[in-house]
């Protein structure tokens, strides 16, 4: 498996050179052989055994510096040590395949990258349509066979929004449940690490190896399983193919046994003032590269940095009341969705663009706050998230997003697996 | 002894007056009527049966303004249910006596209130001394018998300032440890419930009724306790009498077979930065205040209102700076002092000026802060501390402080118990 990871990476005609930011073929050799003897010998294998595993290139490998999609970073001082997911997926036995692309410090949902290029969706791919982001090579060294599974973070989408636009599975796990020692930060408060995969079993997999738990649920059938299906916000300006496509989901999930309530959360429209002036999230941004933006300004991509600096103005007693405001929402939004197994919209409101359509800035900003709207939600409740492939075979992927409260994670594996065996259904 | 209590609050010559903006004579009559109709039965009382406790002016009672000190909120909309605490007060049989007055908004460390007077400290009254803050009121009804015990809250030293300053026992438990439910805040990140008493004993009790939790620690003795005596930043500009009075309590402690090692913690020398601007208690502070400011500053003490205001002008960037320099705080004291039983410190570094010595803002200012000084150590730690009385009977009030990491309340508890025994003997 390693060696085919590695023949697709090195293909000059596929998207090797825009996923990956770095590719460490020897040691992934060196572990998969490793593997192999173990196994001949019938010894035990771990986990992840001699997979091909890439990680966002903000994970810390020690030895490194650790770019995280920029140019500024990459005379950084090595990181003294391994991030502690990288350090549990060694010790699970993964093949690390390399390091993989992203928007750059992980801030935007679309997954263009000026300095490192930008790779292109797995579907349609004559089009050049955007692969999502941040964690967009992760996404297609999925889809391109590059690796069995990557992992990415996700502050607002970033592992869920690639997912869906390329047709795998990705999941945002409740933030403290995966260790961020050793994860390049854009958000304290929002960032969470997690896995994307071709199914929701291998997301399981990796999830257990990144978190350091086995599940705790009880396996589930599609049938009586309760779905709250929100109706307010998460569906406006839904473009044709996605809206089509999420109802017949919907369609196929009622008529597999699930029970299916339509309902509207009030606190939902209040969401956006939890994002005023950047949010929590542009605040700790500029917090984290204020210096690096003083010195060098100038290396940034321009729409990340336009990004980052809102968080300048903003004054520490609104940054105190938003906080506020988030624990607000948590609270309404529990109250009303607590009779439910899980909450279900789309992951995102559109197909992914074509790259040119992007080309101003204006339309870019637009399509990216759209992107993260949705998943965005997920990350404001400090929930669990999985974006789940629910188009047909072929056609334009569709994500439908599975959410659950926090520290569920394990639940929300089980619900994905059983959603993820009649969304399957030819 | 609510009997006793009342009549102490309701001398003319007393402090009374001062000591409390509201009396709950009737409701603890029936309280501790109640109490002895079931002692006399021979039924099990509960921990707190018929007791006189005071609470501080800023806990929430059902049907009543929440006033904290202040003229503003004497029209505000009553509490539709009592605070936590109060809830479980009442729960272990307490007679609530009062509201005790309190530094307007609980932000000053010396205890002056312009609205409803300053209780005298109990200590060479006729000098009429400050009797230390927030928790003013707290105190006083301890040493004046107009209760058995009081619970204050300490964002800085609120419980442990007048306790040292009148001589008598002021905790402050880990914050988390104790709900802040129904607690008018002054700071989400500093803000912690504790009470005030004559006795460790006593303070034990209360700390496990507010805490809803029992004692999971060994009773120690004296001889053999580790304790590191802090010399760096905390012995800075001592008085003379607090630097012979604490120096003479070590030396006892030390005959008493307690193994004493002095150390210096360098991160201690960085703390000032976690106050620059007014630090995150301000900015927490003017974010609730903002609107009251606006609408009535003048109601407010000005000395209260310019350190809140001081939040007005904190950027959200250097707010979360704040937070990391925190943390990184913590991690250095931790490893520093982890193979200690305990931390111990001059509460305070001075004894209780006389109150016309402060009618200079300047002075206030300089003093105040130089009173919280010691004690907002532990509420940056978050960690759990005690100021026990170490001076002479009849001597100015000197307190010592003993602080414990994180959690380790119960631990701290049975630590100053061993402590008070040897500071106790004449």
């Amino acid at each position: 498996m390693v060696d085919v990871a590695l023949a697709r990476i090195s293909d000059p005609l596929g998207e090797g050179q825009r996923v990956f930011t770095k590719v460490y073929a020897d040691a992934a050799r060196r572990v998969a052989d490793h593997a192999d003897v173990l196994a001949g010998l019938g010894i035990e294998s771990p986990p992840l055994a001699g997979l091909p595993v890439s990680i966002k290139d903000l994970f810390d490998v020690k030895g490194e510096a650790t770019t995280a999609g920029s140019r500024l970073l990459s005379e950084a001082p090595p990181a003294l040590q391994d991030a502690e997911v990288v350090r549990r997926l060694r010790r699970a036995g993964a093949a690390i395949i390399g390091k993989t692309n992203m928007t750059e410090f992980a801030f935007s949902g679309l997954g263009l990258n000026p300095h490192y290029g930008t790779p292109l969706n797995a579907w349609d791919r004559k089009a050049k349509r955007i692969p999502g982001g941040s964690s967009s090579g992760a996404a297609i060294s999925v889809t391109d066979g590059m690796a069995v599974a990557a992992v990415g973070t996700d502050t607002g989408g970033s592992c869920r929004i690639p997912a869906a636009l390329n047709g795998i599975v990705g999941m945002k796990p409740t933030a403290c449940s995966v260790p961020l020692t050793g994860v390049l930060p854009l958000s304290a408060s929002y960032d969470s690490v997690g896995p994307l995969a071709a199914s929701v079993d291998t997301c399981a997999l990796l999830y257990g190896v990144l978190s350091g738990t086995a599940s705790d649920a009880r396996p589930v059938g599609p049938r009586g399983l309760s779905l709250a299906v929100v109706k307010n916000y998460v569906l406006e300006q839904l473009d044709g193919v996605v809206a089509r496509t999420y109802e017949a989901a919907l369609r196929r999930l009622a008529a597999a046994g699930v029970q299916i309530q339509e309902i509207s959360i009030p606190v939902l429209n209040d969401l956006p003032m939890l994002f005023e002036g950047g949010g929590v999230v542009a605040a700790q941004a500029y917090s984290w590269h204020r210096n690096l933006l003083m010195a060098n300004e100038a290396a940034y991509d321009p729409r990340v940095s336009i990004r980052i600096k809102r968080g300048e103005a903003m004054p520490a007693h609104a940054y105190v009341e938003i906080q506020h405001h988030r624990r607000r929402f948590v609270h309404g939004w529990s109250q009303q969705i607590r009779a439910f197994d899980a909450v279900v919209m789309p992951t995102v409101p559109l197909v992914a663009p074509r790259m040119v359509e992007l080309a101003d800035d204006g339309e870019y900003g637009r399509v990216n706050l759209l992107m993260l709207r949705n998943p965005t939600v997920i990350n404001a409740l400090d929930g669990c998230a999985i974006s789940l492939p629910c188009h047909e075979k072929g056609a334009a992927p569709v994500g439908l997003m599975v959410a659950c409260r926090h520290g569920r994670d394990w639940d929300l594996l089980e619900i994905a697996r059983a959603l993820e065996e009649v969304l399957a259904r030819e």
